[in-house]
């Protein structure tokens, strides 16, 4: 199984554009959004990563390949499904606060949908995909392909950490070693995030055990590193520490 | 810098106990928790994590010794201050349908208080610590002290996690490495737990770095090594590994 990374613009066929990896599609399209990253994504052919039209084509790319697909909804995102449109009493939402509005998406029992219209007392919300029953067209390039072990662990870092950038790992036979930029310590989605990266790398390295080391780093070491400039790694560090007296009482 | 565990009953002189690490005197009080481990409380003397007239009594003991410490507000909970209680209109409960009763905790602007009094549309709430004002008395033993830099780094464990079981750790010059268990990994509370157990590390054992390394298992290196129990370790696993075809769509 190859890991690659690809630049892709779906489409709704002869219609509007829904998603892009690149910059220029999304400001000219009207999607650009200024908290993402635009850069190639990484995939693991033939995994269900990406839409099965799309994990079959790339199956028979080459790098440097471009090619347009078009996928049938069957190989998309599935049919549409009328009885997933539901019509629910409005004081359901006036109860949360909610004003619907048509176009509006909404969550409801664990399930996303969106307004369709507000009428008699009663929403009504469509449940299906909102790519459900569309032919979609992807514009894909294959950008680059994993060529190391390394490589491979970097392209399921960034699938999970969205970048792979002050990662660093090493893979043995049955363990996967990765140390942690600092950055990560306090980031609130981070079990959200090894949860993934390791449920991937499980599933597509085959290891038996990943090992996250994280370090932490005394803030009066970095003052200390400051404050002497130049000769950053003395070998006597511990005679330089000064004792600090504490009357506080955390208690 | 002492690293002692010490068992204690706290009461309000002449008064109610508020606090114990005995389980027989919980239960004999009728405090018990059962969410809450009765055991022996690790703390650094001297370092503030016990009030002012406690940690000064315990270092003065030794391992073994049992003693009853009578402790003047001053040097425990502070004199209670008048302008610490407040009055605030009811409405303000009101709106985050709170019903407010006398003896009921409550927060407000991240102050923890008491409800004391409700009357005239005002809710009078006493924001000193309920033990401000008062002369308490610790029946305490020094049950063990730390001998070794691994006895001390359990201590702190044991302040941040709960418990020290199933952790290693590993403590050079500079740098302090600790194994999380696995049931770690799902904590909520990981984070902060690690921010507590940093900050003390920094400050009682003036390391550079902590290192936390966190193990991941495969579920189906599980399942497999169930499967063919008694021959846990084998070397080949690689070739026993079943390769999994996917057809599910994930995106």
């Amino acid at each position: 199984m190859d890991f690659i990374k690809i630049n892709y613009t779906g489409r709704i066929k002869d219609g509007a554009v829904f998603d892009t990896t690149r910059r220029e599609d999304a400001e000219k399209e009207g999607i650009f959004d200024e908290r993402r990253v635009y850069k190639p994504f990484s995939v693991a052919v033939g995994e269900g990563q990406v839409v099965e039209g799309l994990d079959e084509a790339l199956a028979k790319m080459k790098v440097g390949e471009k090619k347009t697909v078009t996928i049938e909804p069957e190989k998309a995102y599935g049919p549409r499904n009328p009885s997933m449109v539901k019509l629910i009493p409005i004081k359901q939402f006036k109860q949360q606060r909610i004003n619907p509005i048509p176009g509006m998406p909404v969550e409801i029992d664990n399930m996303r949908g969106r307004v369709q219209t507000v009428a008699g007392g009663r929403v009504r919300v469509d449940f299906n995909h909102e790519l459900a029953g569309k032919t979609i067209e992807f514009d894909v390039e294959v950008v680059e392909k994993a060529k190391t072990d390394t490589d491979k662990v970097n392209y399921i870092l960034e699938r999970a950490f969205e970048s792979s950038d002050e990662f660093e790992s090493k893979l043995t036979a049955n363990k996967l070693t990765v140390k942690l930029p600092k950055s990560a310590n306090y980031d609130q989605n981070l079990l959200m995030r090894k949860m993934s990266f390791t449920a991937e790398a499980f599933k597509l390295l085959k290891v038996d055990d990943v090992v996250f080391e994280e370090t932490w780093e005394n803030p009066e070491k970095k003052k200390k590193e400051k404050s002497d400039s130049g000769d950053e790694k003395s070998d006597d560090k511990s005679e330089e520490k000064t004792p600090k007296k504490s009357g506080k009482k955390s208690d």
